[in-house]
């Protein structure tokens, strides 16, 4: 493998996903404080903040306050997200790093519910973002497929749903004149497991062989890591992934949704499967516990419980 | 792959490697009780409590009582476990149904810690059990290799020294005139990982060819389910787990120490890899919160969470 091959990228969304998850009032110090921990454990993509409608997501209120506040390491990606171009433009003016992203839903349901948009009125909204995009001098986005592996709504989403969708991401970046390197799969709502995690990144690999596939996993029902490995096998080096396990999907319309895989325990698997990520694993812990703090209970990630597994011993 | 590659058997640990990590006083009815809804979801293989010393282990006093009261179903194995041939001839007086086992630590400082014996020690007692097992007419054993993917206090076990371990169990197994089909590599503390599971897997395999492999695994680290994958992936089907991922090692010199691997988060895996298990995993999952209930906490497993993922729904 070249060591292209053994680096795993994690994006970090714990302060972003995660703590949109929780109750509001969690303070800007606090988030800050634990970005900037992220940062420090060697995190270089961290999704910090949304830019969206503060009235319906109150957690993310203070999203310039924040971005203004963070001290920034050289090489670190301090991310936001936003989901039209009034978020986009609000991104530009904070300073944030920009990630372009176009997104759509393989289940049309999902799409409406969680975004109020059918996923033709979905691609309309990208294809605005793509132009706002262009005119910031802005030429490639990463693509979501969001409930790539199923829906609470719809229950199973046909893989050609997802193949689909993929094809809509990248013609409508292709007629924008904009990259799409990247696509990630999203199992939104926890539905994924090896084998289709196997079967999807191998229909689009086929499909597509020179687009990177990135997963973004929630650990739902317990096979999140499984379906990372699946992942991996496959030589998947993106993943999404939460601090802790912080966060969920309030839209999902599943009280019992989880947040995302626990970035890491992710990052102790890459590493135990040989894999880089940059990241030192003993830091990310106490990053973990801070935010076990931050949000006052236990997260759900195990790997800070028990630390790393030390494969030799001084006694 | 024939019906026999689809059927993983799993055999449920909670009620005796769950409860022996609880403090004691869990009475018995509640044992009972989970173990006969443990049955009723279609584990067929449960241990159910230790004939050990009760001043030691005052959580399996009452091995004996508990064993009388279960009202048992046809097809289940309702088993306990013994350490040495004082606690054998307690099992058989019982009426327990009987699994005769021949273990061994990879990791000679776990072996004198958790039992107070070197390897050789240890060994020349499982001849002792051995011997008695053939005066009860009882002719094949399963074997078990304790600390196989590491030890807390010696750091990394040498593949050698596993495959060391195994030979002498089939040796002595051999010379004592029984069959020995499966040996179980454990993952005592936690330490395995898919990697390590693959290496450790080809390797024994690769000796012994006939052998069956079984996977004893303990979620300490959140690599529990991707380590039970790359085993699947390699087709081992004997998996020890316990429900809602009760348990721990209190003798393993970690107070992180988590329990065994989830029940029902395993058995959903095997069904979403299109194995069989012969488990309700609905059922199971009410057997889960029973075991919260008896505990009084939450226990560590996911899918009783969420539910399994409905593929199909009628909305």
């Amino acid at each position: 493998m070249s060591s292209q091959q053994h680096r795993v990228r994690i994006f970090e969304e714990g302060p972003r996903e995660g703590f949109q998850s929780e109750p509001a009032g969690i303070p800007t110090a606090s988030k800050v404080e634990l970005i900037e921990a992220l940062a420090e454990a060697g995190l270089t993509e961290i999704n910090c903040c949304s830019f969206v409608n503060e009235a319906k997501v109150p957690q993310m209120a203070d999203a310039e306050a924040l971005i203004a506040s963070l001290h920034r390491r050289p090489g670190v990606a301090y991310n936001g997200l936003w989901l039209n171009r009034k978020g986009f433009e609000r991104a530009l003016a904070s300073g944030v790093d920009l990630k372009p992203t176009l997104v759509t839903s393989a289940s049309e349901t999902f799409g409406l519910r969680n975004n109020g948009r059918d996923r033709a009125g979905l691609l309309d909204g990208q294809r605005e973002l793509a132009q706002a995009y262009k005119a910031a001098d802005l030429t490639s986005a990463a693509g979501y497929v969001f409930t790539a592996f199923g829906c609470n709504y719809e229950g199973d989403v046909a893989i050609e749903q997802v193949s689909t969708s993929v094809d809509q991401l990248l013609a409508l970046a292709a007629e924008e004149g904009m990259d799409c390197p990247v696509v990630y799969l999203c199992d939104t709502i926890g539905a994924a497991s090896p084998a289709r995690v196997r079967e999807l990144v191998g229909r689009v690999r086929t499909k597509w062989p020179s687009l990177e596939i990135g997963l973004h996993l929630h650990d739902t029902r317990g096979l999140g890591l499984a379906n990372a490995l699946a992942g991996l096998d496959l030589g998947v080096r993106r993943f999404d992934s939460s601090v802790g396990g912080l966060g969920g999907c309030p839209f999902a319309g599943n009280a019992a949704a989880a947040g995302n895989i626990c970035t890491e325990d992710l990052a102790y698997l890459c590493e135990q499967e040989g894999l880089e990520t940059g990241i030192e694993i003993d830091k990310l812990i106490q990053c973990s516990l801070l935010a076990e703090r931050i949000v006052g209970r236990k997260l759900p990630g195990k790997l800070k419980e028990a630390g790393r597994f030390r494969r030799s011993t001084t006694h």
